[in-house]
């Protein structure tokens, strides 16, 4: 059994993050003809995480794809609090930085709740990860709001492919602040009647089993199986998890997969909170990778945007 | 069949809400020996709205019964919004004024986002009723904040109760908010299984009778029938409906009934959300009135202790 049996309707995100950037791109040409510059995304990366180091590029590189400026500044591992916080106040009082963008992780020097001090120090205005408390707020009371980028990329994608969400039964695995809760909520704005699962949830495949739209993000390789999805859901699989042990990828994806040939070519592979065989049970699932990663970079530039033309119209 | 042959238990909202009384009583008595005055709650009242004119009196005797001041202001049906700002700025700067309760509605000549721009302009740390959109988001965040006192005083009541919420699958009728959002949140923070259920629901009272714990917050009188209820269920009704209609009342609570000989008395009966059946099928359920009514004056009398404290900690 391979995912190559698959027979769920496949949700490309890359295509669907394609059509939010040329959606962006004649409103980043019209800021820029107004202003007399482009949008500027102000980017924080604190310490050396390999993986925040991609992350941090791809954002940078598909900014300037579309014409926009960003910003990078540099923190070593041993910076302290204080040192972001003063490059947020920097970025904050700028005229020319439209965004700001804190990669996380913090350095673990700064501090157990040195994200949500830094988070809690950006302006709103130009919070374009949609993190700030007063953001938060007004997403939850359904007014213009920079929301955070996964949930309102995957939003995007669902009415991009046609999925009905008003009166569908969603459930969403997870309750983090940057997915679980703010995805909790657009589903809800949409009119779907919206479940929020955790790890303390109760027969968690039987709650999962009655949702026409699956949202999991729980950071588990695999974890959402086929036993989890009704016959013919909808299922977004937001986890992004590094396998480096090939036995567990020949598991998981069988003998002949494009998985485990990739596996054997670059030493691991990235696969989400989903189970590959529940492309045979589910009617449209989102690939990892391919599916929600692209989506989330979209939307980032989509709120730069719009923070952008928000500061300008206040101008 | 009437209401008298309920085998529900009754979860007593005054009873919980002397308690809650009882435990601030201290603390104001403690805040005003620091600080040498009361905690003080400043009220605006505007327009002519009788049920409101009950509201404040209520909350008034309420703070004067715990030694806690209040500064009622009126302002005239005709009032311009600018004027609500200008008392809201006041109470904002002032040393004294703890907390800040702006009673709903405003007139509608100060437009139709104006309780929101009322509400927004509220220094956060006096929001006593938890709708600015930073205490929102920060409720979000699991982080504390004064949040909404229907809400938080129905936790209070089910701790109280010793209802298990941990683990139990709640579902709320309503997303307003002030009671079904916030609701919401609080009951996944205390590690429920949330669901948030609207107009929209499709086979409302089949999702409904999933919840170990069921809150009704729809606003129409006795909308919630057995049939929404699982036998054993926990049932929390923040309805307050007034009925006028003799043959309505006595063909919800029977001919015989306490509501129909109140009726008789007075010439209306306020009742819940759920339907006096609901009694025979449910394990717990909340009177109406004497369930959450209490429950959120109290909590209002809280939030005010605790915003105080919170200024004095800060001095």
């Amino acid at each position: 059994m391979t995912v190559e049996q698959a027979t769920a309707r496949r949700l490309d995100g890359s295509a669907a993050a394609a059509e939010i950037r040329e959606r962006i791109r004649p409103r980043i040409e019209a800021f820029t003809r107004r202003a007399g510059r482009a949008p500027k995304l102000g980017i924080l990366l604190a310490g050396s995480d390999p993986g925040s180091e991609i992350y941090v590029r791809n954002k940078m590189k598909s900014s300037a794809e579309l014409g926009m400026e960003s910003d990078l500044r540099r923190l070593p591992e041993t910076a302290a609090l204080g040192d972001a916080l003063e490059i947020v106040a920097e970025f904050n009082a700028s005229a020319t930085h439209d965004g700001i963008l804190v990669q996380s992780p913090l350095p673990d020097g700064m501090g157990s709740d040195a994200e949500q001090q830094v988070f809690d120090a950006i302006a709103p205005g130009k919070d374009v990860d949609g993190f700030n408390p007063a953001n938060v707020g007004r997403l939850v009371q359904k007014r213009p709001a920079l929301a955070p980028c996964t949930p309102s990329g995957i939003i995007d994608l669902l009415d991009r492919e046609g999925v009905e969400i008003s009166g569908a039964r969603a459930v969403v695995i997870g309750r983090s602040d940057i997915v679980g809760k703010p995805m909790a909520m657009l589903l809800l704005h949409r009119n779907a009647t919206v479940t929020i699962c955790h790890s303390r949830t109760r027969d968690l495949p039987g709650v999962a089993a009655e949702a026409d739209i699956l949202v999991a993000a729980i950071g588990r390789a695999a974890f959402v199986t086929r036993e989890f999805v009704k016959p013919g859901a909808t299922v977004v699989d937001v986890g992004m998890n590094r396998l480096d042990d090939r036995a567990q990828v020949e598991a998981l994806f069988g003998a002949g997969s494009r998985k485990l040939a990739a596996f054997d070519r670059r030493g691991s592979v990235v696969t989400g909170d989903v189970h590959p065989a529940v492309a045979q049970v589910a009617g449209a699932l989102t690939p990892v990778p391919g599916g929600v990663g692209p989506l989330t970079i979209a939307m980032l530039l989509a709120n730069t945007v719009s923070a952008a033309e928000g500061r300008q119209a206040l101008a």
